[in-house]
């Protein structure tokens, strides 16, 4: 037996561009719970998730809870999770765009991680061997690319400069695919009319002819205009994720576009599959091991997929090294995970893990060989993120509320187009 | 890392009783292919499953192909395995009645076991806890009731009597639930009119008040029969099993039967699950890690009937204690198998593992904490029933061919009713 004594749940703030979104801009400093699970075999586990004032009390409650059982009762450890949350079921920390995730799901997934490094590092195996072992060596990831300000209102401009027109998105693209080699191409949308975002499209296919794209506006358009859009870009985006609200609006959508509609607004959690199913809503889902209730779970998901005949892709919130690690073993060992995923990760400068495990060549990641996840928290840099956290004043995530503290007449409207 | 090094196939024989069923009666002898996995550690891996001819030419193929892989790597020896057999694709080895499950997933399953069984030895843990964990500590089975003879014809009676009608039935119901305390009681029906299988049902309510009670006729009926029989049982059957073929005629009685259909015949591969949601042909799925691809994929189509509202129950073929095992930690780890299982234990009198790890109580078997599947091959016991296996002549099953040897004018006509 390997049973928990309890959890360290540590809440990090790390520097974040102004990255624009159809809800408004990424504050100057971005959340994230670091959890290190220990056990009374000495093995401390790693796991990293939102850190909103009200998922940080339910993670010390879930915490709490779980002290005791072993790290294989993964079964008892989520159903532990629920009967203490019972009752308190909203979705938090993803800025009010994912409001109908699993909050059990949300708030096992760093604990189920955890006990899947203890677990690696039990057995002397990686993460990837305990979910049915790695079919990549290396795990391909797209180019996330953002309009952006130049600089946070008041702060020093960052590296990446602006972006707000198709020359700043392709200069962009060419600066991270430089740098990382990505192979594939996502643009968050739902900032700028949609003929100015179809033109940065247009530009990219040119700039890149053979990256995929995809285009992502998180629900900014009614359903006529996300019919337009995806009739303009017939046979230049790989997918298009999310245009407009809701299965039944992104039902309406898939029967008349070109493109297959991908989505990690409309299902997020295993209660909306069937609808959607049903409804034909959407040919993509992108996992999240985060609100998907962990790894196992997210494998679930992807045999879902598979069974019923969906293409499966994996979003990204801003993350840090723990994250990744999880989303590479995992991806790793998904034999259908098809699509290049998603990550935030050249956004971000800070980190709370030791340098080297993880690297990008050529737009992906190596699947880590060694125990467990295969990272190690640098303590020191845990502590400076901690204390910029307790410094930075932000304790939820709030783009619409930062966007409107900047220009006050911003309304969150959805649709907007 | 634990290579594989090889497998060891062998074919056993135990005695069977004379079991009717709608397609004839079960031969004297039924087969088994034990499979030995060995390993580069030392290790040896068990795995039970089907003989019938062409499947042992699968296994040996498969055994083959594997060599040199690991047993935590198992999404690519499944692949492995597939490419092995692309194009061979014919289900085996369940007599004719389940014809559509992936061969793939047949081949695999007890290799999938043996490499789990490995894992558990080499991580010191029970098989469940490869699965999340159990969920609970002890398995429930149902009493598994045939209509049958006292004797094969020329043999010497059995234990168990002749059973042709109700007072047959219950007398057999009372004893086997006597000697092992069952539950649940499931009657193999498909055999008589279904008005005398249905006064057989009526008397095991009266005999057993609080029993739930099954009937499975293995789609001996038309939908017009079934739809009359699922009237007659309303408020006594908790199930009605496989009344009738296919997922159109299962649709039709569904929508006019007051107690769930469940299935092992028609919803029995992957393939089979979006058609069957799409119909409502079912309500409860039987589950069987012999043709489901083994533990994790049972897992898989646990979380998927989870998903999309539909009941769980597990499926037996007559087995020895190896598959009996793999049942029981996959039971065990499964939150949502809130059915009985079947077996078909009681009716076997010969073994290949070492008495005392799997122990009926109240109808049920604890799930096995020592590392791995939790039992052992008697080498003795597994000699003589391989010699069992040379001597019998049976190849292949046949429960039509063996009741046509008895009586000529017998017709496999489906639906009979």
């Amino acid at each position: 037996m390997a049973l928990i004594t309890g959890a360290r749940i540590t809440p990090v703030a790390f520097a974040d561009p102004p990255l624009l979104n159809t809800v408004g801009v990424h504050q100057p400093f971005a959340l994230r719970a670091i959890i290190q699970l220990d056990t009374e075999a000495g093995l401390v586990g790693l796991g990293e998730t939102y850190a909103d004032t009200r998922h940080l009390a339910r993670l010390e409650a879930a915490a709490e809870a779980i002290v005791g059982l072993d790290v294989f009762a993964l079964n008892v450890i989520r159903a532990t999770i629920a009967q203490r949350l019972a009752g308190d079921d909203a979705a938090v920390g993803t800025a009010g765009m994912i409001t109908s995730a699993s909050a059990v799901d949300q708030v096992f997934s760093p604990f189920e991680v955890a006990c899947l490094d203890v677990q690696g590092h039990l057995t002397g195996r990686p993460v990837s061997d305990l979910l049915g072992g790695k079919v990549r060596d290396d795990v391909p990831f797209s180019a996330y690319l953002f309009y952006k300000w130049a600089a946070h209102p008041g702060g020093e401009p960052d590296a990446w400069g602006e972006a707000v027109d198709p020359a700043g998105i392709v200069a962009q693209a060419t600066r991270m695919i430089d740098e990382y080699g990505f192979t594939a191409i996502k643009l968050k949308g739902g900032v700028f009319p949609p003929d100015e975002e179809m033109k940065a499209i247009e530009a990219l296919r040119e700039a890149f002819p053979n990256h995929p794209l995809r285009l992502d506006p998180n629900a900014a358009w009614t359903p006529q205009t996300s019919v337009k859009v995806a009739a303009g870009l017939a046979g230049v985006l790989e997918y298009l994720e999310d245009p407009t609200p809701g299965l039944d609006g992104m039902a309406e959508v898939a029967a008349q576009s070109p493109m297959p509609l991908a989505t990690n607004m409309c299902v997020v959690a295993f209660d909306q599959l069937a609808p959607s199913v049903a409804k034909d809503s959407v040919k993509v889902v992108l996992s999240d091991h985060h609100y998907w209730g962990g790894l196992h779970r997210s494998r679930l998901l992807a045999g879902i997929c598979d069974t019923f005949g969906l293409g499966l892709s994996m979003h990204s919130n801003s993350h840090l090294g723990i994250s990744l690690a999880a989303m590479v073993h995992l991806a790793g060992a998904t034999p259908n995970l098809s699509y290049a995923c998603d990550t935030h990760w050249p956004w971000k400068t800070e980190e709370v893990v030791k340098a080297g495990a993880l690297e990008f060549r050529d737009g992906a990641v190596a699947v880590p060989t060694t125990p467990g996840l295969g990272v190690e928290i640098d303590d020191d840099a845990l502590g400076a993120l901690h204390e910029q956290y307790l410094r930075c004043g932000i304790r939820d995530r709030d783009d619409t509320g930062y966007m409107r503290s900047i220009h006050p007449e911003f309304e969150n409207t959805k649709p907007r187009w």
